[in-house]
């Protein structure tokens, strides 16, 4: 295998070490960025005299004859990208090639790959938030008055509904949004010039290379600027929170699907069936975006249990830093789209969800306001409804079926008006504070989202 | 164990379950915030006439004579801390006590103290960076001129200086300071009033309370403020990075005060010593810092699990987020604290870290660049300096001793002048590329840091 | 602070550095066993002629006081739990405490310690397995003929019965059980007389220790004794394994009690309510156990992540071994016993879990089954039954519904005896191949569970 | 995409849907285990009569075909290997191979399948093992005078010898070895015939498969069958605590084989260099290895995220169990690969580590035993040799270069018999006791680990 690095050396690797060392298929995922690199360096090894122009003409304009050219055309028995880049070139442009490792090293050469690709990998990111978001943003409107139970515990709480509960995962994405952006801004400083830990004596120009590149500004310790990886634990942290909160989603796909809870119907392009049980209609894709959550996870362990205790000055290590982020952002990006493909192709189970509210006792919060609004301190109507819920439980009847007889039997301190409050539309329109399932709160929720969404950007977090 | 939700419940909870869902003594930790937070939510209860303004100011003076006699006037048996404070209240002031649970539900009461909590913790931790950057600016200076090996691979790499090697622990505190502001405003906003999960149909007034508490703005949806936590998965990711950075320079701690290196004395008052050796010297609080980093990675860990696949509404599963976020945040400012108190107390080792880059064919880039910059292809030069050291090796001798005569012997093509580049010193100070240790490099680059030392918190990165 | 190893040292240690430091609230987890250890020590110092019969005799006297007189009696203001002893026994017996340190250093002492704990934790740890076992055991018996959904994807896939189900878990368990029993076996080797790294100089005997200490023999390297840590991963693991098992019948809890599946009926004891829904009865320990998982999972990473990458020797950071341990063993012993005291108290509503099987096509495979065994090949069987299935969703109808009439209609290559295998009882009851849940396959099963029950220890895995 | 289970549904699957299901290419690491299921599965159904004779031998000559061409004759645009593997049957053999999937489901196939393969994989394991452990075997003896420093805290404390220290690795390994053997026996099993999850009314006979597939006997319940990753989990740990180890021998490679240590010479076969600094000699594999533990720790964590709160029944979120397992297994086994290779082609530098031992205090202890071998109580032993170090660095002179007049002035009480322990040699020679360096112990340790090797497998631990 050929590399970068031979010259004091007599002896060959042994096979196997020239394979556990080997890159080059990870390194494919960005092909692309370490070229570009390679071209702003270049250019200014020739713009600062370093090499003369005509050099660095004949090796930018090599490198953008391999970019043409495509990865198909490189060799893939190297150690990593930038040998097989390299060696591609010395055959394109002859001995000039050797000249572009001047003044640079593949420590900071990688740094600034990975950055670039960081960069591209989180606009597509963003968008794929914002296209889902887009999707829960209408169907907020569209079911903002379709009641259904709201849980907790996973207990019948209070109705709620279905637009409501939604749009809790539209602002979920917003911060998701937000948090991708900042990292960004973070990462965006150029490591490219830093050489091996050191800098350079040659009179390099990295405020050139830094603008060229799109970079907000040169990293100012170069030995920060190759030992740093902290860019990528965020970019980790970030794509676990997605998934975290898609894996919530699809648990609720998964129970919503199920028989038992009836209110959703997945559509038949988004799930699978059984080898044995015919009947069988699975939520895969819910299942396998929660499933894969725990991979994503495990990413953000892998890369905080190599960096833990590494002294700085690159080493070897971190290697293991671009096949977590890879991995992480690629199921980043087919579960966003996977979990906008189900919403967008299933049908709620409207009816079934309302009825599901029925006799679930879930308003009796609304009597215990009820009766706190009336002057009785809460603690006490709160104690008093929980015999309300006895008295009911007792008779086989339901908060709905109380009628004045009943309540005077279980609770004669509460007043029969009370019972104009227990039916589950009811409860909902009068929560109407800031942030609740009420038709005038809703609206105002769903204005301000409509704010943030149609700003470019995610600087806004609410 | 006396709670609040008895009233619809006919047997009491076995003693095992009272132990195991028992939060007092972690809740502890945000006593005060709770009570601040209570604090908001009754004055704004009298604002709207919720309650009356009279039943508003005995409750709130209540909270605050609470507030005044400290935890220790609290009850320790009972279930959590919102209990303990609306135990002592009802003693405190009878049965008005219980109108402050008027609107609102534990759910959104401990989601707003552990924002608050979260808000005076970072404070502290942004503080204990600062002061840790100053001393590490001050030390960077002073030794800016002391020149030490720079390591890659934890092999000798290039010569460097310790200042430039203290100021690249500088520029990654300076962007844990930058993450931890942003954390901050993204976990400032308001749940206070989402109640259970979806609000209330008392006419509260959300953006009052959170003005007074010094929120940006209320959370605009109820179930998201009471179902989320990606705010403190923020923070445990936050405190794991500062830990992994702070176990990195542990790890040099312990390496650089071995014998080996012997390139710092670590003071008597940050060591330890042997129940069986009496010579030991042992860097106790860098190995000790370097592990709880693991504890510190676990607790990211710790609520990530908890959290994947969770549907929304709050499930008591989430009461894990508060113990491993209260270890994270104590261990950060402990061990910033300890890295700080070693670095102070500490003696450099000035004469055996620059005789440490004797001999050890430092400078070889250097003459590599020499001659890539007499116009040899880099590549080319490489290899050339690769037979140099082999041959120097040969003749047991160091670049340092290289002469004409060795020199002429074993590469021919090198012309004599090469000979001026190879000490240390001269290494270093022809290295004046932008972030390198070269002598107005590092004047640059100390001022910069400078610069964002001074301005008031962490806004810039570099 | 007091401490063992001062000699050498001419400043104190700063108060942060020995809070830092500090283990002893931690260390009273096993205080005993550090006695025990101890008096094991000092006999054999005195046997071996070390020192004379008649210190030794003081030294385990006094040792044996301390012990009687329990923790209470202890200093807590000192650097750990050594230290405490050592320092009370000075104060029993005089000078003559300082030869029980004679030959062994902390390393040796706490890893010894360390291995008789956790040899105690596990013996109770075996036992809550046993119970919990014999808890599903009585209850598989006694509902091995009630039918319920059997679930695959958390979609109704083919009738089983609750007995069945129930003895999944107690399979799982005996699993565990066996797991703890070879940990066991494999951490029980003695470390003591390893001394720091390197064992002693003096004639000591660590045969005669470990055996009186019921170790199986010592460890054969005295740096691997004090240098390992891997029985406490190994028990952490096993921790972990029993916690995701619980957190799986939790989940199972926590679904079925919840009003869409309604199987189960959680006694009051074991849950709890809300402060703001009078109505609500949570499944709180179910949550909680299920939380908790996080934290032990996490607690495997802690140590997995301080060892990564220690040299040998003991180092510091390994004093992250122990709060984990404790606190893993400490949720697994509270969780077996919640899981069972769940179980106990729970009511089992067999009616709403035999109807849940009505109309959810789960016979399905029965009927695919039934063609195959009458020669069509399996997968055109499966194909057949497919049709059927949309067939009786056109028609709205359900398999138990569908007659001879309609079944022509939709596939007539299908016999009309196969509609005899469509009601969920039959389906089971045909379910005869060992290990399903048909009426005799259930005996055997529990016949089988019954003898690796009532046999001493976990031995026997199936 | 060609599916097993399309028979109910109307629309196909969306791209993505397919693409994030498919597991072709994972699944090719277990192609044979696949075949080698089926095969005992088809004859089992011959002989039992679910299918005839002749259709079972048609099927299984088919299967035998399929495994003589190998993987690169099947479709790899299918969902999974057993799809795969089934469309080439039906090429071979026509219809008749719709009856191979009788009586099965591919939950109990791909179970039985992954056991299978894991047990070929750990008998590769198991061998590399103990390959590993006669290199080391071969070193400890051949080193077992060769003096070097012991460390703690990664700083001197004792002397030692190489061979000792090497043989601390060799019994890690060892309980590595067992561990590794009772994972099997636990995962040795059969599922197969479980089916979905509830077995079948086929008159399968499952003890024949288990004998004939070589398991200890059939997993006695068909939802433990289908729903058990616990055997993976307890993989992942042992890969875990294997790579853990090996880590820790990398982290000595790379400090041992530094410009500081001086302790070894890596070959060039096993090193790589810089494409920057030409005198670089980089321990990449042990940096590699040490990195990569980070991933194989992470590989423990995916699975028990996924894993935990997972309801019983197959959940496709388990198609997450096998990219770690091979990985880790991947890992593990060019792990142990690679650090052989390095001890095997290293050179030791006696020299150096001897020469590291001088004045270095490491003999202290020795001093402080003899003293306490006079009836001193160590105690005070130990705080006398810790006046004689405070001493001696006042002097500035080392403990060999304590003389009778020196000592006598820095603590009169010391006999200067005492003297005569100081030397490193010696300090080894007097530590006599069972599992410590000394010449006669460390012959009885070397005949002990000889034992154990030599014996077939892993039953003996020391």
């Amino acid at each position: 295998m050929k590399k970068l690095w031979g010259g004091a050396f007599s002896e060959s690797t042994a096979d196997l070490v020239d394979r556990f060392g080997q890159t080059i298929h990870t390194d494919l995922n960005f092909w692309q960025e370490d070229i570009i690199g390679s071209v702003a360096h270049a250019r200014m090894l020739g713009e600062t005299g370093i090499i003369t122009k005509e050099e660095a003409k004949i090796i930018y304009d090599g490198l953008e004859k391999i970019h043409d050219d495509g990865p198909e055309a490189l060799r893939l028995d190297v150690e990593d990208i930038h040998t097989a880049i390299e060696l591609r070139l010395y055959e394109l442009v002859g001995d000039v090639a050797g000249k572009l490792h001047t003044a640079r090293s593949r420590n900071d050469q990688v740094a600034t790959a990975a950055r670039l690709m960081l960069h591209n990998e989180l606009l597509i990111v963003l968008d794929l938030i914002k296209s889902l978001q887009g999707e829960l943003l209408v169907q907020g409107e569209k079911y903002k008055s379709a009641i259904m139970p709201g849980f907790t515990h996973q207990q019948h709480a209070q109705p709620i509904t279905l637009g409501f509960h939604l749009m809790a995962h539209f602002w979920a994405l917003q911060r998701h949004g937000h948090r991708a952006e900042q990292l960004f801004k973070l990462a965006n400083y150029c490591p490219l010039g830093a050489a091996a830990l050191a800098g350079t004596s040659f009179p390099i120009d990295r405020q050139m290379t830094s603008d060229e590149l799109g970079f907000t500004a040169p990293i100012p310790n170069a030995l920060d600027a190759t030992s740093d990886r902290s860019f990528i634990m965020d970019a980790l942290h970030v794509c676990a929170l997605i998934m975290i909160d898609l894996s919530r989603i699809s648990q609720e796909l998964v129970l919503f699907s199920g028989r038992e809870f009836g209110f959703i119907k997945l559509a038949d392009s988004v799930t699978t069936g059984s080898s044995i049980m015919p009947q069988k209609r699975n939520p895969d894709m819910a299942e396998l975006i929660r499933g894969r959550t725990g991979r994503v996870i495990a990413n953000w362990v892998t890369l905080a249990t190599v960096m833990k205790g590494l002294p700085l000055g690159y080493n070897r290590d971190t290697q293991e830093d671009k096949p977590p982020l890879f991995d992480s952002l690629g199921k980043v990006k087919d579960s966003l789209q996977l979990i906008q493909l189900q919403l967008e192709s299933c049908e709620w189970q409207l009816d079934t969800m309302r009825d599901a509210t029925k006799g679930d006792f879930s308003t009796a919060t609304d009597l215990a306001d009820y009766l706190a609004s009336n002057g009785t301190p809460f603690r006490e109507a709160h104690e008093m409804v929980g015999k309300v819920v006895i008295g009911c439980n007792e008779r086989n009847i339901t908060l709905e079926d109380l009628d004045e007889k009943s309540l005077n039997e279980i609770c004669p301190e509460i007043p029969v008006e009370a019972l104009s409050v227990l039916q589950p539309e009811d409860s909902v329109k009068r929560r109407e504070s800031f942030g609740a399932p009420g038709p005038k709160a809703m609206d105002v929720q769903l204005a301000q989202a409509m704010k943030v969404f149609e700003s470019r950007g995610f600087e806004e977090i609410v």
